[in-house]
């Protein structure tokens, strides 16, 4: 475990700066969720200003959680630049196969960027994969198939990364795959930790000697902080800021001694 | 009281999709009451995403706190889709009487779409029933006459639901008149109460088997959380958390039994 | 220090209506301070609806966190209200430095509009004030030279106060040169503890006598929450409710009391 550990040290002693291209939902959240895991956020999204950003950045994260023609142009901006700056891009496709909208959108941002990374709920992998699989709004349904062959499959085909979220993240890159099993119940109930979960993934990926283990990494970190959390909170309002303060106070040690981390 | 407490139990045993197109000021929290409730919230604004997600909802809500024309236009496409499934139109016309473009607005949606339930503070409902009001920014002044009859005939001219929010709220089908004297006056502190008030009202509306019903258990549910988070927070910050943590424990037990409702 | 006490006092009597063209990121949080602060605060940005809000509003702030062209234009519509009403203007050049866009638009609000108070970090004002310094997204770096005199010389060069941001916070009038040495090293690791700042400034330059003395309250008045709500605060996630909290029972006595304020 204590590759893992290591990439949250490398996050601590180099605080990256994330550029986020998100939602207006949850983008106070990924703010201080990426402050609190040590790194540093930035929002931007003008044309005239995405450039720059972006070439200033060690990661950039898309969310199509609230998505509109404007937003993806200014996406796939930035992201011709993080693929020239060769750092990171992370996509999370908040609410494909929901609309298909987000479904195209999801895909052409796939299509035309060098993405290193899909994160995503069970139905909106599963929309990707070409499996029957159903959203609603931004909830994940089910997905039909064996999970673990879908994002080894998707990752496969895709030569990225793919994380399948839920209450056991599974996680590929076409070879190895692997599940994380931290994480609480209540984190479902709060709105925006799917958000912060691609924030950090982010974040581990700006740094990560390889982007699997930073993947995998990010999703312990989150799912552990969750646990702690989860313990004192009396509900989705109370566990927010105990996640936030979870996050902040989160050590290398703590990654190495409680990540479920099963590879197949 | 029993039939209050039946709609709440409906919204947690059918957990309806509210597709909410509000302000960028209070969304986070409206998203998280929704959840919070026991139902499922989705934004989104893009003319190419809205008129899908409509569909898939329950329910509409459209909050004119930050209106601008490309948003006025969204609602405007997401409510006829609304009006062709024929599912409930929740207007939350904040700020009307604060400038002529809200005002406006406001009336141009209740002209053009076939709104369910409009719910505003005194000074909005004041406003859009014609009578001398006051609004500052998004806050309420005062009005001038009887709010029961104001409220009333409101209801009754535009055949639909009225919800005038404040210390008691008055609610009208435009023959039944109720008040909910439910609440504490710290939600008055803290910005996005009324926003999210709109976001239960659309959401208990999804389910209620009568509309005027629905948005009384829906005001009376938000203001018995209220009285309970106000017990324990220190001031408007630790009241927010505690506020999301009743409403999610919020029993329909606890509705029928502490719900302050008075039919006139 | 009772001169600084009475201007809180004066908030909390006459309650201005402060309104607020800013980022979407922290904007939440910029109307929860300005409600816990004793004021009420509104967000416009449609060329519609800016010019009736400004002309209501007791001050106006701006914020480019998260600028875009359109925003830009609805800053100028807003700014000039302002000035024919002789409203005070705050402008947070947000990132400016980081990026030639936003150093390029704090240049031009400041050139086209009558600033009264520009209130950004370290990096930001020496980027306004020409000085080599350096911005990382919206963070600050460090910058070249004597900080006091830089303050001041920005100050006199462009009449307005200007207030440089840090452990101790740096004011001028371009005369008087004061440092406010209030708050708490946990406000780094909170987003928008700046966008706020800029909020409760915007708020206590509606109602002082003096912009200076104003600008110093307001930081100090910050500060000092700040301070109250790090004692029990266990990381960033629960240091944000309290602050809210320990902002909205701050009283003029405790200002009095607990100010560290020096002028040079």
């Amino acid at each position: 475990m204590q590759k893992y550990a290591k990439i949250l040290e490398s996050v601590r002693t180099t605080s990256p700066l994330v550029h986020q291209i998100t939602n207006y939902v949850t983008v106070n959240d990924c703010a201080n969720i990426t402050l609190c895991i040590g790194a540093s956020p930035v929002m931007s999204h003008a044309p005239e200003d995405i450039i720059d950003m972006t070439w200033a950045a060690s990661a950039l994260v898309l969310n199509i959680g609230t998505l509109d023609p404007d937003q993806i142009a200014g996406m796939l901006a930035a992201g011709n630049i993080a693929a020239e700056k060769k750092i990171p891009i992370i996509l999370d496709p908040a609410g494909a196969g929901a609309t298909p909208y987000r479904t195209r959108t999801a895909k052409q941002l796939i299509e035309e960027l060098p993405i290193s990374v899909i994160k995503g709920n069970t139905g909106e992998i599963g929309t990707l994969a070409g499996t029957a699989a159903t959203v609603r709004g931004v909830d994940s349904g089910g997905v039909f198939g064996n999970k673990k062959i879908i994002v080894r499959e998707l990752a496969s085909r895709l030569g990225c990364v793919v994380i399948m979220s839920g209450a056991e993240d599974l996680i590929s890159n076409g070879s190895r795959v692997a599940a994380v099993a931290n994480g609480a119940p209540i984190m479902g109930r709060l709105s925006g930790t799917g958000c912060m979960a691609s924030a950090v993934v982010g974040t581990f990926a700006a740094v990560a000697p390889d982007l699997m283990d930073g993947c995998i990494s990010a999703m312990a970190s989150m799912g552990i902080a969750g646990e702690v959390a989860a313990k004192t909170a009396a509900g989705p309002g109370s566990f927010k800021p105990a996640f936030f303060d979870a996050v902040a106070v989160l050590t290398p040690e703590q990654v190495a001694a409680s990540a479920k981390i099963i590879e197949y």
